[in-house]
Formats: structure tokens, sequence, C-alpha cells
């Protein structure tokens, strides 16, 4: 059997790598060009990118139209993604796109209108070592890592975070300064599949990170719609008979 | 122990029964009457009613502030309530206050915005008999409720109701005209408690039905807030020390 | 990419199909001939069967080391499976084989062990038309299924069913007989994931229905173990050092 | 309105504190007389307590019926308790008898028959600081507990936890080590609420801590059986009539 590729596109607000020294020599390209760097490999990925300064936000109905999962990172302007294109990726979303929301989209305005709850979460910059738990070794999204995936110095993200219970608890992260964050969830939303992982600090080299390229290949993988026609609703007639039959 | 009353507002929009006459018959002082009118002689609880035709569509700071668990009915005015008591009536939730919402209400804004998906159905005019079935036996919400709930003559709602997966399954009915309709789930959302009852077509005396009554004052009770601050968000700093002591 | 067939184990009681001539003449084959047949074309699958009256009861150990996904149907005889034999498939679940268990199988003592609960249930012999719907068109286990699969005369079994809240709630059947049934459930335990599915009383001919066919063939490659090893356990050692790194 | 008081019984293997000097001093009462002398003050529970080396595995039938929520405790004679004794609990729970599963009772018949899992996990002696993270602050268990309980030394517990997905995660721990773990967790099973909660090494003087102690109380109070008969199964009979009335 041979597969049409999944259409993944890697959005990114693109901000702090122009204007932030540290991020730029991290990520030269923009983290969304880490990120599809370490996506382009696959034979059965067919990646593109697009960014906040593109026009319409860069989520144009025909760019969204012809992707099967997305990725979102951003951080310093969610306000600036337009109403009309956070409402059309809810709306493709519903309808079967999967979702990957990346790090400090936490607080993007797709993700929060997806979860309904404020998303909030407690934080602190950059000083901890983290270990992000694999809770379900056998679950898609962990397929080829191990125990737990060890970054060295990230960002702390820590409990209370506001979202609706997960149907499905990946990872949970460990930071040394005390906290634990819920930092791997996955959620359906119509029928859309939608995975929040949480690494990601702009200023930490987090998306070179092998594992981590790991799990969101996973996630892309997993995400990727069934292709089915989204349910119809409305009005419906009685049936004829329903009657058993011998 | 003794607990001060848990503060209800019963919301209705409150059209139907002023414009047309066989809803009129079935709810002469309108669907909020009777459902307020079900729940005030319950000494815990303190009830008041509020409709959309009232100042700030009957949603202001103050009623809210005030009110632990909201009920709300709509079906033909959603687009009337305004964006900013949609938004404070969601705030609420997430600050800790309950909210019923009933039948048509799954197509309110409050209830799309707080679910993140198109709360959207099948449905056919009153001709089928519905039986409700109780699946949580245990749960505060089905008690004193034996195993169903018959409804005579009801509007039909089916699946696939495009929800997210409830945290609870309370109620699947059962329609003579063959489908099946996930018609009592709870989810929470922040610090408050959903629940969707789905029965209430206004020209049916569906809030007349003694069970159906006692379901709404379980629910009313499950949903109360726990009365605890909300959880804090932000920046956090790092501990002083995380040595263990012997 | 190519990968390894999944083998699948068809397990049947194998009891009414040879004492009763109703069951022989809509299953010559045995029910586990009719699933057999019905997934031996796809070549994905390398697909055997086991019967209750094989040595230890068709489920010895080197069955289950080469068996990625089991199906299992009983009805009559769950007492005579080996305490040794329900021990060893629900230890190999754990380890990751998937399971897929039909119909009265809700009642053996495989099912109850890896459920923790009575599995009973409410039930009306051969008298009720069924419709199976389909509350989850996104699932891969409903891949090809539209709305609902119809079974024109079909055993009603009803709520309540005393099992766990399942993870994914995937079929609900309505009955002409007044009842509902969660029909589709799906759960991990362990590293294996479980599929219960209700249709298939034995006088009945539900395992020719191409749509039933179909269910079971999603749910067995759902089903497939990811190939982990599984999670190791016991004492662990403290860290040498757990200070960030910058 | 007044309520029954909640007849809750304390159960205890009650062997470290008669064989090991250490433990004794810290429970000269036993582990169960330090939790039954902590709910006792409560005018709403009934408390007695019950141990291995009484009749009957101090689990009999009459203690079972006039409990309506039960704790336990075990570590080092697990298989000591009676298949008879296990086999009573559970049947109980199933019935609606609320259970706290305490700390090493991870590993008891009784819990690993009701999850239908291993129930394995990691650990280390105690050697670690752990923060038990409140992660649904509206729940009834965690009324009164703020963001986190710490323990200034105790056994790690650490993922991967071989549990059913819990129906609500209530605490996840943070080990000064680097681990986590799901160290409070729900599940209904049967008519019956489970909570476990995994302080209280025998070394350590965890149910002397007053927030233990709380999240103890706070459980045994949302654990009591809503009083509802248990469901009934077997065969039903067919309706007269299902047609609509008007």
């Amino acid at each position: 059997m041979t597969f049409p590729p999944i259409r993944v596109t890697v959005w990114n607000e693109y901000r702090h790598e122009r204007n932030d020294e540290c991020c730029r020599s991290i990520y030269p390209e923009g983290i969304h060009g880490a990120i599809a760097n370490a996506l382009r490999p696959h034979p059965d990925l067919l990646v593109r990118t697009a960014t906040l300064d593109e026009a319409e936000s860069g989520l144009d109905a025909e760019t969204l139209a012809q992707t099967d999962v997305l990725t979102i990172w951003g951080h310093i302007a969610h306000n600036e993604v337009s109403e009309e294109a956070a409402e059309r990726v809810c709306k493709r979303v519903l309808e079967g796109m999967g979702l990957i929301v990346l790090h400090s989209g936490h607080d993007s305005k797709i993700f929060k209108r997806l979860m309904g709850t404020s998303c909030s979460l407690r934080w602190r910059d950059p000083e901890d070592r983290e270990r992000i738990w694999n809770l379900a070794p056998n679950h898609p999204i962990t397929q080829g890592i191990g125990d737990y995936i060890e970054l060295p110095l990230h960002e702390m993200y820590g409990e209370r975070f506001d979202i609706p219970a997960p149907d499905e608890l990946i990872f949970v992260s460990w930071f040394s300064g005390g906290e634990v964050f819920r930092s791997g969830c996955t959620w359906q939303r119509g029928n859309g599949k939608i995975f929040y992982f949480s690494p990601g600090h702009e200023t930490c080299p987090i998306y070179h990170h092998p594992q981590i390229q790991r799990v969101i290949l996973n996630a892309v993988r997993w995400a990727k719609p069934c292709g089915y026609p989204p349910a119809t609703f409305g009005k419906v007639p009685a049936p004829e008979s329903l009657t058993p039959n011998s």
C-alpha cells in the first residue's frame, strides 16, 4: 500500500529570530526552519513553512485547505494573528486537520479557542533542568522515545495549567526548581486531533534536539486526518419502518 | 454544619413563550418560571431568574458575581446575546461558577465557546418517544432517578453531537425514530463545572416533569463552586533550596 | 516502508456451532472460521484460529507469544477456560498484545479480569432491530463505516453495562425495544489496547455482515502493538546530579 | 438536613509497626491508629480499625457490610490477605463501598484486581524531597489544600506507574531525585469510588502531616456511597409499546 504524503505546514511567529541576536544565533533559519528541516527528510511528509508576517497572517484559506497537519509556534505577537485567521484554523481543525501546538503557543488565540479555557500556567526564565517523562510508552507519539527526554536548561512551565482534562496524558515534565507540568497532551476536537507539546523556549536549542524532533515527527503522523468527510448535521427525516426483520 | 445557600440564576431567552401560543400555554410564566418554581422549594437554594431582554442580556457583571450556578435556555436568539455577556459568563465559569446548559442551549455562544467545537447535532420535530437512560447510577446528578426517564413525545436530538469527549457520560437517550444521543454530559473547564442536559423543547411540557426537575436540582447542587480561590498563574521565583531534610 | 504482518489469532469457544443446528447452519466453519475468512484476504495480516477444546484452552504460551492481536468469542463455557490460560492472556495484553473482545465475551474471565468489574449487562433474545451508531467518525476503528450499522435482527444488550468508563466511546447501539448500549469501547491496559464490540449472537449471521467485518479488521490494525519493550519497574538509583547546565 | 454518619474502616497490615523499632516509634498505635485518630474528631464519620492478623484478614463480611468507606495500607504481607477477603472487598466496592488505597497498597491484591493491571512502579528508599502538586484545585479531595504538599523526606515512587488512565488526575508528585508520579488518582468501578494516594512510607511520619490527613478526610467524604441500590442486570422483557404519545 502507498499513501499520499502528509502535507505539513510549519507556522511560526518569526519575530524573536529577527529581533534577538541570541535567538537568531540558535535559529538562523527561524524556529520554523529548524522544525521543517527536521521533518523534510521523511518521504511520507510534504513540508512547507508559513509565518505571521505573510499575507493573512500566513494562514490563508488556500494554505489551510492544502494542509493535513499544522504546527504552530508563537509568543509575543499572539494578538497580531487576525481573528479571521484564527477562526479559519479552528474551523479546519474541526473538519479534521491535525494541529500541533508548541511551547508558548499555549497562549495563542487558536489554542485557547479550541480549548475553551485560559490555558494559563506558571513559568520561570530558563534556569531549570527539565525531564520530560514518557507516561504513554505505547502511544504513537512516544515511539522511539525512552523513559524521558532530558533538557539541561529550559524555561520552567508549571502547574496549574488551565486546560481541559486531556484525552490522553503523554508527557509530564519535572523541573529542577520543584515544579511539574503536563507537557504532552492530546485532545480530539470535531474531527481534528490536537497535540500540545511544551518544549521550545526561543533562546534554547530545543528544536535541534533529536528526541524533540522525533516527538514532533511522531505527532505529525499521529495527527493526520483519517480522510473521512466531516459528519453531517441538521434536520433529518423519520425512518419509514424500524420493525425487526427475522 | 450549615452552609450558605447556593445562589442560582435561571436564565432564559424568553421569546417563544411570548410569541407562540402553544409554548405560552405550557409555560405561562416562561421556561425560566417553570424551572425556578421547581427549584425554589429547596431551602439550600436561593433562586432568581433573568432573561435575554433585560439589560446586558440579563447577564450583567453584578448578577454573575452573585451567582453560584447559572442555568441557560435559548433557541432562536443566540446571536442577540451580546459578545460581552457571553464572554462574562465564560470567564465566571472558569473562575468556578457552575453552568447548566439546557436543550437548544447547545447552540449558544456560551456553550460553544466553552467547548471549542461546533456543538452541532441532528434533530427532528417532536414526533418521537424518548428514553433517557441513566448510565451513571452512582453520580450525584442521577440521585433519585431510576433506570431511565421516559418522555412520551419530544424533539429528537441525535448523534453525531460535535462536543469534546465528556468528562463523564451521565445519560444516553433513545428515540423511537432510531437515534441515540449523549443527552447528559459533564465537563470541568477552569474551576467551573458544566452539565449539558438535552431535554426541553419549548412546545413539550418537559420542565414540568418531576424527574427532569430532579435532574436539574441534582445538577445545581453538583455544580456549585467549592469556594476555592482560582489558581494563580504567571511568573514564579525559583525556590531557595530543595535539598531533602532527614 | 514495509511492515511485518500483524499476527492475528482468532479464538472461539466453538461449542454452539457443534451442538446447535441453527448456529451450525450459519457458521459451518465456526464463528472463528467466519471471522478468520474475513481477515485472511488482507496481506498485512497473518491469521490463525484457536478454540477452547484444544490443548491449554487453545491459549498456550507459544501461541500467545506469536500473537500480536487476539480476538475472543465465548458464551456458555467461560468457566472451562483454565485459570492459567486466562492469566496468560491478561499478562500478554499488559505486555502489549492487542485484544478484541466480541459479544458474549463480555462475561469471559479474561475481560472481567482486565476490567476489574462485573461486566454485567441486560439482554433479551433476538427480537430487536439494532442500529450501531458511530460516535467517533475520525477513529481508525470506524474507517469506512458510515453513520451507523443496521442489524435487522439481533439480541439486545442494554445498559447498564458495568464496565470502567471507556477511554474512547466508539459505538452506541439503539434497539427497537427501547434500550441503548455502549457497543464499541476502547481501553488501554498496560501496553495493550483492548476493544470491546458487542455484535455477534450465535444464531444471527452477524460475522458475515461486511460492515461488522470491516470494524473487526479496523480494530485489529488499531490494536497491534507498537513494538516497544514493556516499561521496566522496580528499584532505581538516585541520579548523580540534576544541576542545570547552561 | 442531617445525614447518617459515614462508616469508615481503616484497615492496616500492621506488621512493620510491630517488628521495626523505627516504624513503631513513629506510629506507636500503628498506621491505622494514626489515620483513625485523624478522622475521629469529625462528627460526620464513624471510625473503626481492622488489621490483617484479625480473623478473615480483618475483612470479614459483617465488617464490610457495615463499611461505607474502607482505607487500606499494606506492604510486606499482601499475599497473606486471603483470596476470599480480597474478593469480598472488590465485590463490596462494585456495590458502592468507597475505597482509599494508600501508598504501598498499590501492590495489594485488592487494588490490582480492581485495576486489572500490574500497578507496578519505580521506587527508591527515602532520600528524596517530595512535592505533591494539586492539579485539581476544584475537586472535593483537594479542599483546603493549597498548590502543593511538601514532604521533606520520603520514599520516591516514580513513573511509569502501570495503572489504567485515571478518571481524574488529582495530584502529581515531584521528587528531588528527578522523577514524577501520578500520586493522587480516582476511578469509579461499578458503583464504588476509588482513590489512590501514594504518600505514606512506614518510616516517615507522613500520616501525622495535617495536609495528608486533610486529603484522606476529604477523600473519605468524596468516596461515600450515594446510597443507591446497585443496578440490576440480566434478562429483561420487551416493552409493550414504544409508540410516541402526543
